[in-house]
């Protein structure tokens, strides 16, 4: 299975250092399973979709894919779990696979770039290498209201098909913003306005009594090591999520999910 | 690999309906794996040790495990990869495996009974089936310091080697509290002083503009499903985590950490 990649398909017309080159992105797909995220996925872009496969029981839930399959002259076939798995490449397939072209990379400048002004949080993944934290903490930033994930020009983490099926739809609503090769990340941040906040599973200032800047860029790195010495040193505000120590730190998608949600709680959404 | 079974231990002296005889619990054991899982179970009841099965690189970690199984003449061994994980039933053993006598079980009525007066926070479980989300729920509930999971007679729900593992030591500290068979869980809440807090997906109010009770069992459902109609109506809260829509829910171990969370932030752990 070819997982998602960021960065390498139809964006910016500037190529970026390890990206596909345009011309061969067309020919490009991913293959995303899982039935949230493949709901989500036709929902948003369903001038992506290239072919699909499902399990019978699934042809009323995308009833709406198949009649666009249809009209668009797409194929589409219903097949049973094995074949599935072997077409989705995990067997928690859940019933659907569906082979699109690869979500729009964006570099982190125009990521920043596109932002309207006013409150915007954004997590900051420093050597967080698990597929399935990075889909739960898209899944929590996606409900939280998340501007954008920003990762490393050379941090190896990707969309990949669990991550996406993890994420449950949350993939499509967060953009994976990825620096430049040798781009300063915390300038660039600050340049636009943003307050670096590193999450420390100790020693750091309360989060329950911390005053959350409008705009926040949250520092996570990977449990066990942690973020380097200089991404902490940056920061603004170095923050701890108070507790009991009965455990050494939370899973860093729980963690995320709780800064998320105090950003929010700080911040409210506008009301519908 | 024969899992932990909460209620099935070296329990309290009086025996609850499905729980193994006494006398054949001395018998049982439960096969730990996970290196903060173990450190954990050995750290806060060594005298439950029986074996010990570790890689090489291990030995460091482990030392005062070994040095106390000399003494003990408790037998360990170290193993490959395949042997271990083999006796853990995992591959994902993390270089550990421990047979433990298993975790005791503890009713519903013990657990309440044992409770400090004042502020506690618990965590109804009803219907809940993915062991990696009751081993995240726990190790977030460890750090927050939850009181108890409380499950119901006949919910299948116990405490795999997977979910131990995922709790990274949480499931030492947070025990699971089964009701009776016809217990009433709501009555036995309320008459300890609790109040029940459902949490829904949508339609209930702002989790960031409730007063949390100092006594609340927050109670949560399987995803899709969610609460039945009975533990709705019988919640003196209903709380919706306020959300952008983006995706239909939040994952319930990131929903439990932010509630949790949020009841820790309105009722402080004291000063250590």
């Amino acid at each position: 299975m070819r997982s998602l990649k960021p960065g390498a398909g139809r964006g910016p017309a500037r190529r970026e250092a390890g990206s596909a080159p345009v011309a061969a992105a067309r020919t490009e797909e991913a293959r995303l399973h899982g039935l949230n995220a493949c709901l989500a996925a036709f929902a948003r872009r369903p001038q992506d979709l290239r072919k699909a496969w499902l399990l019978e029981s699934r042809l009323l839930a995308f009833k709406p894919l198949l009649a666009w399959c249809v009209r668009q002259r797409i194929g589409y076939r219903v097949v049973d779990a094995d074949e599935l798995a072997r077409v989705s490449g995990s067997a928690h397939h859940e019933g659907v696979c569906l082979a699109m072209s690869p979500l729009r990379g964006q570099t982190l400048a125009a990521g920043i770039a596109g932002l309207a002004p006013g409150p915007a949080l954004l997590a900051v993944l420093e050597g967080v290498g698990n597929p399935h934290n990075l889909g739960a903490l898209l899944r929590s930033g996606a409900h939280f209201g998340l501007a954008g994930v920003v990762l490393g020009a050379n941090d190896p983490l990707t969309l990949s098909g669990a991550a996406v099926r993890v994420a449950e739809g949350g993939a499509e609503a967060v953009p994976l913003l990825r620096a430049r090769s040798g781009e300063d990340i915390v300038a660039a941040l600050r340049a636009a306005g943003f307050a670096l906040a590193a999450t420390l599973p100790r020693a750091g200032s309360s989060l329950f009594s911390a005053a959350l800047p409008a705009r926040t860029a949250l520092v996570f790195g990977a449990e066990g090591s942690g973020l380097s010495t200089m991404l902490v040193a940056a920061a603004d505000l170095r923050l701890t999520i108070p507790g009991s120590g009965a455990v050494e730190s939370l899973n860093i998608a729980s963690s995320a999910a709780v800064c998320f949600a105090e950003w929010r709680r700080q911040h409210p959404l506008p009301p519908a």
